[in-house]
């Protein structure tokens, strides 16, 4: 039975914490806006972690993302409160946070932030 | 002849034990479902190992597969327990279970567990 | 609140200095003037770096970018300007600039200029 | 004169055993039949190796190949059997086999066996 | 103000020399002549260098290759001349000049040669 | 003047002694036959080095490489026998011949020998 | 409101039947049994229509093809079933079903039934 | 000056209305909501038309696309609503609109309608 | 169940003959061998029909065309006795077979040969 | 001599008017800016005609296009303008404008027009 945690994350407990292996979900249709004028941003979110003692589940994670679609807030800002708030939660081995962002103003843009340590053989 | 093992998994010998070499296999039909809505999952599941001294027997491991079609299992776990389960029967010198699942609610994952020794010039 | 600095370039604070990470904004529409002829060249920047204290607002980089719209400038001096600039506003840990332009001449040229450490594990 | 051999296959003088140099030969074609069922398995073979005083003969190598036309054999047991066949003719500083087999049951499998020092400078 | 320098080519101060930085100019039209028949070659130079005090302004460079259009050179003649004028024109910290050539008799060539200590990051 | 050699391949002056450089030169052409059969084999040779004193000449390495038409030659020979025969005209810094050859009997073959010094900074 | 019909699948009023267009669903992890063998196929399931005065609803169209998933049946049944049931729940002015199948045996099949009127402008 | 109309879409003059010619806007981003479920859903919806009297602003009608952001609708009525509101907005000679939906319970979907007389040479 | 027919062919009852439709089964592992050298051929067959009264079971056409396996047959000799016994067994209303020849003395060859009305509306 | 036209654009005589061909100039770099904002808008510009008695100078038709650099004018409105002026120029038998838009706001647009009898055999 998922635990339910703050934002509403859910998660689960890691039946195999002896090794260390890796878990990738990708968001292709992450989307919140500007913080300055509103208007919707889009893009793909990537999280890729080596889990401890916990995972999260994937419709919690969905929900999670889905309550950024309202929030103003700035490419930077959500990539790093993201890693920020599932690392807090999951308290991953190692953990990064990929934002692929549609073009606005005629420029696209990517932010990747982690923390904790790089696994060695990362699929 | 093939020895029959727990979980259905035939193997046969290694013929050639004085060697490392790498066998791959690519399900790209595997199919179980979620632990929570029962709803059916989809994704290529890839086995990868370096035999020691058995060898897995295809249309074995073809029905150990089909066994999780109706069965609700997390991504990390089913992941996790197929790498279990296969390097208990076939105890290999290194053995890496990658899945790769189709989108649900928009987002798609990957899940890459190993164990053992990771061979020097695996292809 | 963006704060406004020389050349129109307004900066926000990084909420999470205490990591690298990485920021890239790519504009493929960069547009300028050849100093000697004053015909516009065309070609896409790539800003690529790692913040310390500050981060850029877009749209003024943006409007930034724009204002070389009818400079006559060589390419290597307005993408080390544009280094030289956008490293004094931001005082990043490590920036790379790099332009690309559309074919004079017959001949397509590439510039790429850095400053700082680069991060070891960029993406 | 290429000379006869066990297998069928013939050989011919390294006329320059003085350099390490790679040979590599890929058969498309190749097919067996499952030693559980009398199918027949299709795939394709990729043989390399630095020869040391003998090449294989191309024809002989491909009538060598075609023998396993009606052969039932697992695919991990054809790889090894060609390598130890075909190192046992040769003699080459380095060999490896792989074997690539098209899709049964909905799966797809690779083999890759070799022996002896791999090159410093394969190409 | 460009200074006219021998062969032609006009330079102009780098103003960033306290940094390595790449340029890259890719002249895909570069055409000269066989020195045995006459017959027309065509190719693609690239020329890469870090400047030291001087950069090529592009018009003149364009001119300056277009100079080599009825010269009877060999192709290893030809990369090595223009490398060697470059070089003592602009007197980089290093540079690379590769020709890729029109297939000519059902043969294709490329040549390449650099002078000067390459950069470690090299884009 | 290109000096005339044995095998009909003429040379002229390596005017840049002073640096490594590499030419290459692809022939997609290349047609011998088979020593047994006398059936022609087609496939693409690639000849690269790095000259020391000595270029070769195109239009006599094509005429070289044409006199193979009517030869019968084993692969592995004749990749070893033209870089034989051009090293010992050429003696190159270090030279490489890699032949590429189109199916028989529904395998294809390639073959890569090299002698001398492999250079560092290789394009 | 949608309202529940036979097989459970449930339809909604179309709102604009003045006028022909065409809906497409596509159903790539569409699976159902061999009636010889028991064991599952695997295929994508494509169904495009031009609806009349019903459209179905996404969720019970999902759940419908789902029910398959057991269900021992010849390729050519199936897609003319499915054809048929839709049609009979739906009535729409043109309807038509494409099956494509992965391999099986070494080979692939597809089938594609229709039926109505097939619409002049489709796209 | 464009005048603004029901739903905020706003329209200028076609200034040649005595040819037909065609306008194409492609929507990457387009998002709604399930009617049933409440989830976002994602397309790209493509509006095409040949103009009689009026064209549309590019920015209303990005606003008046975003509008339905928040919205409940099927994939068919979001289809047919916005042919019709932009068709009674712009009395297009032809117009057409492709809406193509992201995977959702593993289905993707494409709807399109279209009103008036399609035109001759449509680019 | 399944009728057992001459060639081991069996058929299934077409359970919708009110309805022309097309079946397509591609069988890329198709092999004989040459009538005059017995060696093999290797290719893919396609078999296309519209069913009358009779589908074809895929097993048993699985286990017809490896009847082939050694059997000496020219390419158009084996696509046209396919048809006839194929068209003979299932009398379809329409009927194509081709087949596509991987490359023998450097030629690769196609035969397409049908029979019965071609379907208006073939996919 | 070319003769100088309203709009600086130049022609020169169509030397065979006894035979209709095709003219096609691409222009990746067009820009002209947004009526409502002053933003610069990026796109492609695609001429296509079948010249009568005159064509267009090349040099012309780049400057003409320059001059709309800093215009502030709508995508249908410059789209058929340049067709408007360059018909009325050169008074070609047909005549096509097609321009394709960067994204804007998240929406990329096309617009085409044309004038005159299009060629039956147009490439």
């Amino acid at each position: 039975m998922p635990r339910r945690k703050p934002h509403g994350l859910q998660t689960f407990p890691n039946r195999s914490p002896e090794r260390d292996y890796l878990v990738r979900h990708v968001a292709p249709e992450f989307t919140s806006r500007c913080p300055l004028t509103g208007q919707p941003d889009f893009g793909t979110l990537t999280l890729e972690f080596v889990p401890d003692r916990l995972c999260v589940e994937l419709k919690s994670l969905k929900l999670y993302l889905l309550a950024f679609r309202d929030q103003g807030i700035f490419y930077e800002a959500v990539t790093n409160r993201i890693l920020d708030e599932l690392a807090a939660v999951l308290k991953p081995r190692w953990m990064r946070i990929t934002t692929d962002w549609n073009p606005r103003g005629g420029m696209r843009s990517t932010i990747v932030a982690e923390c904790g340590q790089r696994p060695d053989h990362q699929a």
